[in-house]
């Protein structure tokens, strides 16, 4: 997936990748530090409603589900846009005119497709983890960042993957930080609940 | 997607969809209405447990997403009934004779295929939705048929496409009732969440 | 999907599934007798919190999702180095070298994207209906191991579909224990629902 040449220090677009994700880093780690001391000061007030928008984990998490159910439903729009203006259609009672047949293999049909089922494969599983994972009590300031930055991710995903194609590090990137913060969620969770 | 000629009035499948798309939306409204008096008078009882099955909202979506997720895993079967009258498999491991080879692109395997799919991008994401909706604390009437809504809709989504083929405005009509739902309510999440 | 010769008291591996499930059955109805004679005799104690930590099937349910989020995430990088052995890249921006062409047909390439595939239509189901399950409070033992079943099944489908090629009856009893114990949670899930 990656393009060995793109991954250099000569590459803009791999350089401010490379800031955004050291500072992305440093911001988590402060975070952390920084609830670790609020939480000992406040002697770990627990929340009564983990689910009540009045936790702004939950409320964060929330809003972030909103909006990446909103980018996926696009995606069927863009797709639809795609076939009308390339003619593509799968099914015969979609045809809108005797001449034209159906059709599978349209490079632009194709990518948005694509891009679609990699947000099936990386969003739905978020949503369920991301839930369990606000269940478990984090902290907020975490989970917070956790949560923008795989809703961030992925919208850059499609930007770069299914409207405007850039070079390859970005798409990877974009794939990596969301994969990677569902999996520290995923760990997370199932350190949690094991033991 | 949609055949231009089928949507006019001279189409009975059209007029019958547009008569029922008028009720459900007065209804909508009707429902709003009255659900905005009854908080008015019960000085805004708040219910103690959103995900309770005593609360009307979340039994409904409850029951709904049962349904759905039967739904769709009867697609995997429907798949499997065409996939052995068809003699289409994917798989060497699946070949039930020698003489049979691999093969991926019968029409009736794939159009269920495409309809399962769907279902995937469309019936996933309100699962999550819809969970999230219901901890907003929605009007019970109009979140009730909300659901309803997506619930018949992706029904006749699958009929209309993978069991008997009908003339297309209905399978659009029927996308677009569940999408139109789902876009409101993660709208609705992402107004709670955001202010 | 079945291949017959293969369902015989002959075959080792099919004998050996047949044990299980026997075993596994009966296990799940001594644990509804044994979950009701409980219930008798503890006067039907409800927990106040479903969704706490201290709720074993709640969790149960949060360790076997962690642990297939985990699993789900990992097909996309089992496609990945699937792809870069076979050479097999979807977008032209992801060739590495110019000598190389987009390719859609490589065997094992589609061999994992059709496991993941299956995973998208059958543990993301699991995971909303899951849920529901989990808030219409169960019986602990019988919940406890049927999200036992559906973890391990789906464990067991991804090694004998996408890892080691398994001879068939593997592939779809893994398929099937999964799928039962989802549709029994979804038919609890309606039945509590609807009445």
């Amino acid at each position: 997936m990656l393009n060995p040449e793109l991954i250099s220090l000569e590459n803009q677009v791999f350089r401010c990748y490379l800031g955004w994700s050291a500072i992305l880093i440093l911001k988590i780690f402060a975070a952390g530090i920084y609830t670790g001391l609020m939480r000992f000061f406040t002697a770990m007030a627990s929340p009564v409603e983990l689910l009540s928008l009045s936790n702004p984990v939950f409320k964060s998490f929330t809003f972030w589900v909103g909006v990446l159910v909103i980018k996926m439903l696009l995606m069927s729009l863009l797709t639809a846009i795609q076939r009308f203006k390339t003619k593509t259609f799968a099914n015969p009672e979609d045809l809108m005119s005797p001449k034209l047949k159906v059709k599978f293999d349209d490079p632009n049909v194709e990518r948005v497709r694509r891009a679609h089922r990699n947000d099936l494969e990386n969003i739905l599983p978020f949503f369920a983890i991301g839930l369990l994972y606000v269940l478990t009590d984090p902290a907020a300031f975490l989970a917070i960042n956790l949560f923008r930055a795989v809703g961030i991710a992925r919208i850059v995903h499609t930007l770069v993957y299914a409207v405007v194609v850039v070079p390859q590090p970005s798409r990877a990137l974009a794939f990596f930080v969301a994969l990677g913060a569902t999996v520290y969620m995923a760990l997370q969770v199932i350190a949690s609940a094991a033991f």
